[in-house]
Formats: structure tokens, C-alpha cells, sequence
């Protein structure tokens, strides 16, 4: 028994491997979803009771799912200090820490049991393809990235100085003006800050004919560096039939 | 006479099938017009009854149509149990539970006639190719619906903290903060609820670096896929077209 | 020098032929701003006067230009009634029409004047590559708009139903919702017309989760299917290169 | 000593070169940061005071920067009158001037501060291979802008004469209607201005339908022509490297 639970933990191609990651990643979930329910004002207290009892329940898994793992563990110490061991160790600890101080401390720790969306990391295979596309592109990427930076700042500078006389309140400095710069160039465009004179606007047009491009074309280059990635995998995995074909030989 | 209604249904490639298929297809767009003008309020008594009479009139047809396709499936209960089958019985079925009913229930009953859309997708060829582009792409698209679906979680998380206390009204709690991270990451931003602390607006900031890519990346991977079925496709044809000439030698 | 003229109108790459075509450009260009600014309220005689004369100067231009290809060409018909010889001759039309009728009317005729702006298709050479590639994803860019149209339906009968009840003056009709669906799914998002029901606000990020790559896809067909069309005229450059090297042998 | 700063400055690759480009780089960020937080009303006159001597300190690196690498050029007065000749000597010069004049005059001068900008150029590598994209697809991009172009004009026109009459403050003329153009065709749609007719609400969804395509495409094109640089790139140096083996034989 003891051996079928090590051996499912260390197994993710198992089917007792795959029930019991699968338990975990549905446990993340509700977790974050309670945490996110506590927060509505006016709970009856029913509801408070099942959310605190739903927590209880949770932590107590993780906890020893945690145990477990270091029992599964050839060389402890590597799990503990790796960073899987460290998120799950995390995950758990702000409830322990909050059972022994006041609970009005308890609300900035309970920010803490985000971290358990960490733990999905683990679950995702097809993060791998994601992360080899960003390795494709990252100079690009970093280039752009850059290039938004500076754009924001040079809009934020340009617009304080057409739009700081007219409207002292929404512009009064630069960095106040970069807000407007990234609604801006975001196009998301709240609607809270605009320009109001016509030098204002004109410079509000010119920036987003360069902006728009900017902003957008890092989405473009992952999206395609994805595609390679797929490609690639897709000819290897084409190359390597191929191989085992002609191995027969 | 029968016979060559029969085949009309049967046959979308001869003349009197596509005269049949563009005849239905009129009548479902018809059919979805009527229900969006019988909402406008203030209609003249006229205006209602041509509505009401137009309505009457495709439901008919639709009938005759179900009948027809019955009859000319060769297994009956294969067609009645199928998708489109379903599809075209809760098409026409609102129209007669009506009559027996209060006229007061006929407003649920009448969106349902939107079901005869999905009757539109019968008809569709180009439809294949981007259910192809969305296979092909399916395991990234998820991917990122699922790191979208974690983001906004995030959002409103961050957000909520950095608001609440500044805007009590529109960031009460988490799941009310979504509603601001759906219009952020979307960048519709309608302009309804915004930070306005410092804090708030460097976390949107951060927020959209990270989002805008993240949101704008499945329409990219979907596009760079079906470009690729187009061209694989044409690769196709053009193989089809060698065969065909060197199998003459 | 009569020859020179008709020369010139005929042929497109002689050095008078760029020079005349540079000319008629830059004409319909002031053209259309003098349109724009003889809006703006509040102008000084002077100006105005300077914008009539201009007008007036430009219109002199066309009607010269416009019986110059008509004596260029061989079959007179032929281009007085091909696609630009109707543009040139409306593009001057309504300055003579305004002449004999009241100045009243003379408003909505200086719309036509936009006209003009067609004239400038016959020098773009770069637009047959958009051509291509447009004919390229044709098929996918069509399916796209569809399902837009059917999306943006579906948003504003569903939205009709979530908020008629609670904002009556928004949301009074199914096409009353569509100016909703429609600002909401380009993500403009102008912030008149909002949900503000729970049920709606969900509504709305489902459709925005769907939304937002149907509406995207299009652009990023175009894009590929136009650096496609750029790789194959350079392959067959690069062919015809070839081509001439080898034919030398 | 002096040898090993004048070859610090000439050679970017040395250990000496790549600490020397890194402390230029930092300071440049430094002094945007700093024009920045200046413009920021209500700071302590302790603030000001280390804004002022940051300045201060930069300015000097910046003038030595500026005459070390006169010293180090061979040919003098071909590095003063280059490019980044000219924009390092701008980066100091509105300081020297400002110690001359009337404090006044400081606020325009210290705009020219972000000349410093474009000395970041020389360090980025990775915008070489930007610019090798702009140059595959500058004919499209160009053709986008102008269309782009035409159809804000083309939008500013017809809302114009669709709201002129309901909303004559924001439509009052065709240029100030651009600015609607502007905000609805980037999707900002910062709400400040937007149709209230039937006519003009039709209007804003078919100028969308067309224009969502054609100021996305620019962004698709440059990452779609990004990608294909990089291919290129690699497969060059893939061919170095075959070449390279097979150069021993």
C-alpha cells in the first residue's frame, strides 16, 4: 500500500500517478477559488463555515501530500531546497503560521496561498513548447519589450508637455502622465484621462501610429515561433519513424 | 416528381440541391431577423402581424423540411436521434409548444429559434479547414485559455488588494474585481471601474506587459494554422495533379 | 508637344509620364483636405476665398485631364465608359452641376468629391499584392466575417435579454444591443453602453473569450497570406534570374 | 593607462568595452529617470538638490565620454560631424548653455535631455535585425499606412456628416472629427467622443468592419517578416558552419 502511494507520486505515467495529480491539480483550484468567494462582503455565515472547513480540508491534503514527497524522495534535502519544494512547503505554511498569531493577520497571509498556482507549473507539458518558442524569440521579444518601455516614456513626456497647462490636474507630472501612456498604447483606453488640445491629439495620433505596431508585434513572433516549435517536433517525430523504419534494415 | 425533392435534400451538388440548401439558408437568416426587430418597442400593429405572418410561414416550411429529410433518410431513427436531426425538431418545436400555451411563456420560447443557426453549419465547407487549423493548434490554444483563465484570477486578486480600501464601491470584492480585469485584458476598457491609486495602476501596468500577449496569442497561432491547411491543401492538389499526369505513362 | 501630352497620359513609366502622374496625385490629395477644411466653422473670408480658388483651380485641372484621355485614347467609349472614366467625369461633375443650381444644394454634391480618392487606385502598384493575397485567404477571410456577423448577433440578443430589464434605455431593443455588441467586440469600448448585471458582465467575457480571436484572425490571414505572395514574386525573380543565366549557354 | 580607456571606447567586445558601454547605457537610463521625477510638483528642496547634482554628474561623464572619444577617433572631425557625433554633443550641450542664460529658458532645454536617447542605438544589436524586417515588407507597411490614412480621413468625413447636426460641439468639422477617427479606429475609444445616430452608429460598425484588418495588418507583416530574418540567419550560419567543416578536406 505504502508502496503504491510513493510509486504513484513518482509515477505521472501511472494510472494511480495520474488519479493522484489530478486530485491535486482540482484541489489547487477549489483552493484559489475559496480564497477568492472569502472576499465577498456579507457571507451568511453558513457559507463562511463550509469555506474555512473547504481550507481546513485542503491544507490538510497538501500537508500531506508535502510529507509524502519528502518520503518519496531518494535525497531529501534536494527536495526540500528545490523550487517545487519550496512552493509546496509555502502553500501550506501561512496556514499553520496564522493558527498560532491573531487573525487579523490572517488576511495578508492567505494572499499568500497564490503561490499553490505555482504548483500547477508541474502538471503542464505543453509548457515545455511554450517555453522553447520564447527561447526562439527572446531577442526579438526583449527588443520590443524595450522599445514599449521607452515609447511609454516618451509619450509620457510629450504629452505633459502639450496637455500640463490645459488639464493640471490629470497631467501634473510625467510619471503621472504615463498612466495615460499605457491606457494609451494599450488601446484600452479607459476614458479617465484624454488630451483636449489639438497639439494633444495630433501627438496622441502620431504615437499610436508608431505604438500600435510596437505593442502588437511580440504576440505576432510568439504566435508564430509556436508554430516553428510545433513544426519542428512534428519532422522530428517524422524523422524518427522514418529511422526506426529503416533501423529494421 | 417526390423523387426529385428526395434528391434536392439528398444531393447538394446537383442544381436543385443548392436551390434547396440557399432556399433554407434565406429563411434561417429570415427567420433570426424577425425575432431581433419583434423586440424594438413601439412597433405598429401592422408591422407585428407581417412579422407574426412571416414567422407563421417559415415555421411551416421548416416542418415540411423535417418531414422531408425523414423521409428521405433510409434509417429513420438514425437522422431523428442525430445531430442536425435534434437540431431541426428544437428548431420548430417552440413554434407549436406556443400555441398551446400562454401567450405570456412565447418570449423564452422564442430564443430558441437562435438554435436554427447552428442549422447554418450544414451548409458550410470552409468550416472543415478551420476545424483542420483548430486541431492542429488545439493543445496551445488551451494552453493559453488556461493561462488567460489563471491571469485575470491574478488580476483581480492584485487588483482587489490595491482598490479596495480606495474604491470600495466597484472593487468590493474578487470575484467583482473580474469584471474590471475582463474589460482591462480585453483592452475594451468601457471606462466603468479603473484604479486610481498608484499602486493600482503600476499593477495594471505590469498586468497588461504580461497579458496583452498572452491574450492576443491564440488568434495569431489560429491564423499562422490555417494557413498552413490552406497550403497543405494546395501541396495536396498539386500531388494529385503529378499523379494524374505521370499516371498516364 | 501635342504628342508629348498624350505620351505622357499614355505612358506611365517615361520620366513626363511619372511627373503628370505625381501631379494629378498631389492635386486629389489638396483636393480632399481643401474638402475637410472648408468644414471647419468660423473661417475669414480670406480663407475661404483662397479654398474656392483652389477649388476652382483643381476642378480646371481635372476637366483638362479628363478630355486629354479622352482624346489619348483610341476608342473613345472604351474609357468613357470603363471604371475610371466614370470616376474621372463624376470627380468634376458636380462643380459644373453646383454652377447652374442654387448654392444650397451645393453641400451633399462636395461629398462626391471624395470620389477623387478612387482616381489614385489606378497608380498604386503595391495593391496588386494585397489583391493576391486578399484572392490568397478569400475563402477563410469571408468564413471570418461571417461568423463575426453571427457572433455580433448572438452578443446583442444575449445582452438584450441579461439587461433590458435593468437598463430599459441602453439595452430597449435586439439592434439597439448590436451598437453594444459591436463596440464591445472591436474592443473600442466607448463606455456609453456597459452591463451592469452580474449575468451580463459573465455573458459578456464569454463572448469576449470567443470574440476576441474570431475578430482577430482576419488581419492575421492577410498578414501571412501577403508575406506569402512576397516569398513566391521572389522565388520567381530569383527563378527568372536563373533562368537568363542559364539561357546564355 | 590612458591606452587602455582610448581601447575600452574603440573595441565594444573587450572586458574594458562592454563595463565602460554598460556605464554609459545605466547613466542614460539615470538621466531620463531624473528629467522625469523633476517634472513631479510639491518635491523637497532635498529632492530637487540630488536631481540637480545627479544631473550634474552625468552631464560631466557624458563631456568627458564626449572628448575621449574625439581623442580616440583617427580621423576627428569625421566622428564630430557623424551621427552619434552630433547627438552626444546635443546630450550635453543644453546643460553649458543653460549655466549662460536666464533659469527660464531651462524647461525647453532640458526637453532636449532625451536626445540621449539615440545614443542607446549604438549598443542594440538586435535592431539590426529589426531593420533588415522593416526593409522585407517597407513596401506593405507603407501601403497599410496610406490606407490607413485614406480611411481615418475617409471616417472623419462620413461621421461628420452623419453627427455634425445631433452632436455639433464634438463634430463641428472634418478635422476635429479625425479625432474620433483616431480613438475608434485604434480601438482606444476613450469615450469622450462617439456617434448617437442610428446613421452614425451603422457607419462607426462598417468603418470598423474594414478597418480593424487594415491597421492590425502592418503589426502581423513586420513580426511575420521578424520571424523570416531569423530563419534566414540561422540557416547562414548553418551553412557557415557546413562550410567551414568541409573547408578542411
Amino acid at each position: 500500500m505504502a508502496m503504491r502511494i510513493l510509486d504513484a507520486i513518482r509515477n505521472h505515467d501511472s494510472r494511480d500517478g495520474r488519479l493522484f495529480d489530478y486530485t491535486i491539480i482540482s484541489l489547487i483550484l477549489i483552493s484559489i477559488v475559496t480564497l477568492s468567494i472569502e472576499t465577498v462582503p456579507g457571507l451568511t455565515k453558513q457559507t463562511m463555515l463550509i469555506l474555512r472547513l473547504t481550507e481546513v480540508f485542503i491544507t490538510i491534503v497538501f500537508t500531506i501530500e508535502y510529507l509524502l514527497r519528502v518520503a518519496a524522495s531518494e535525497k531529501k534535502s534536494r527536495y526540500i531546497f528545490s523550487f517545487y519544494g519550496i512552493v509546496d512547503f509555502i502553500a501550506i505554511l501561512p496556514f499553520y503560521l496564522a493558527l498560532g498569531f491573531d487573525l487579523r493577520g490572517l488576511r495578508a497571509f492567505r494572499l499568500f496561498r497564490l503561490v499553490r498556482l505555482l504548483k500547477l507549473n508541474r502538471y503542464s507539458h505543453a509548457m515545455d513548447k511554450f517555453g522553447k518558442a520564447v527561447i526562439l524569440v527572446k531577442e526579438e521579444v526583449v527588443l520590443f519589450l524595450g522599445a514599449t518601455a521607452i515609447l511609454l516614456f516618451l509619450s509620457a513626456t510629450g504629452i505633459y508637455y502639450f496637455e500640463n497647462t490645459a488639464q493640471p490636474e490629470n497631467f501634473q507630472s510625467i510619471p503621472h502622465s504615463l498612466w495615460w501612456a499605457v491606457s494609451t498604447l494599450s488601446t484600452v483606453g479607459y476614458g479617465d484621462v484624454y488630451p483636449i488640445t489639438i497639439a494633444g491629439k495630433i501627438f496622441t495620433f502620431a504615437i499610436l501610429m508608431i505604438g500600435l505596431g510596437i505593442v502588437a508585434v511580440p504576440a505576432g513572433l510568439v504566435a508564430s515561433a509556436l508554430s516553428e516549435v510545433r513544426r519542428n517536433e512534428k519532422a522530428e517525430a517524422g524523422k524518427d519513424i522514418k529511422n526506426k523504419d529503416t533501423g529494421a534494415v
